[in-house]
């Protein structure tokens, strides 16, 4: 049997308080967001500033780094929650979507 | 004959006017760090708004490759101004360097 | 319920002809094999005989995308088969299982 | 002034007992390199025998991991050696070629 779930019944499911990331998570990842943005900023002051760029690049490393960290703990929280849930509900279709997502990531 | 430029003075060579980014790919990385801080800010509430967690990593993914391009447009500018410079003013350990600075851009 | 199923007892059920590949698969990654085991080869003999580094650096980058769309035909099998079936046997510690496998592929 | 090498030029320095590598990195490479053919050898065979998924796709991460490290030998090498050299020469375009093949390397 096919699932009716659609994307945005399955986003919706989390506002109904069955969220596919814990609030604890969620507060996890917006630290890292933020610490993210700011490494971003740095980078812009460090251009305007002519930094050696050799230091600049180290630091776009190390963002990409954080960002990628932040993947993995959304890949996780998906793969455990939305990922698993559809497949119970009978809708494997979640599957060929998630290998074209962890494709986008391993091609970055 | 070992240079004595070290990053600092390699730095301060462009605060003399002699900058490693001509003023238009300075204007265009910032423009590049900007759109990349607006499409963290947009992770950010997308994770807040439980935006289905496949669509919020897929723009991970493509904040990832935007700063893909900024760290290969400074690598460019780097080879081509420092290292090159420092290469013909006899200093072949800025080729030690750029190799460690290409090694965390091929593992992030 | 915790499912029994090791990881050879998953194995064994491609031997009983639930293969987690179809033949059709299994001729498509060894002719992909095939081909890199060739470009492996061929890489050795253009490091002995000098071949410009370039080239050779060209030739190593086709020869990890060959590899790198052989682990993603491996991981669409797995999810498809194994990872389905151990979740529809109530098993999910094999989704643990494979977000490890993905880092690993994300990082290599 | 413009460096009359070509590629094939630098190559044949290497034939004229000015080798990019030196025996013992060729040596090093070549180890490397029959040890990556048996890795790939030994993913076909484990497709062969219906091997757990997920164990095959972690040898294929640690062959990809080998191929990356020699990857890093011939770039050093590629600097170190033809690069520094035609830059000395006056010729800046092998600083164009080897950011095309960083490219290829950060892409893969």
């Amino acid at each position: 049997m096919e699932s009716n779930l659609s994307h945005e019944e399955c986003g919706e499911h989390s506002i109904e308080g069955k969220s596919h990331h814990s609030e604890k998570v969620k507060k996890n990842l917006a630290a890292r967001l933020n610490r993210i943005e700011g490494q971003i900023r740095g980078i812009k002051g460090m251009i305007e500033k002519d930094t050696y760029c050799d230091d600049v690049i180290t630091q776009i490393a190390a963002t990409q780094s954080a960002l990628n960290s932040v993947a993995k703990i959304l890949l996780e929280g998906h793969m455990k929650n939305c990922v698993l849930e559809r497949i119970n509900e009978g809708d494997t279709k979640v599957l060929e979507e998630v290998l074209v997502t962890i494709d986008k990531l391993m091609r970055k």
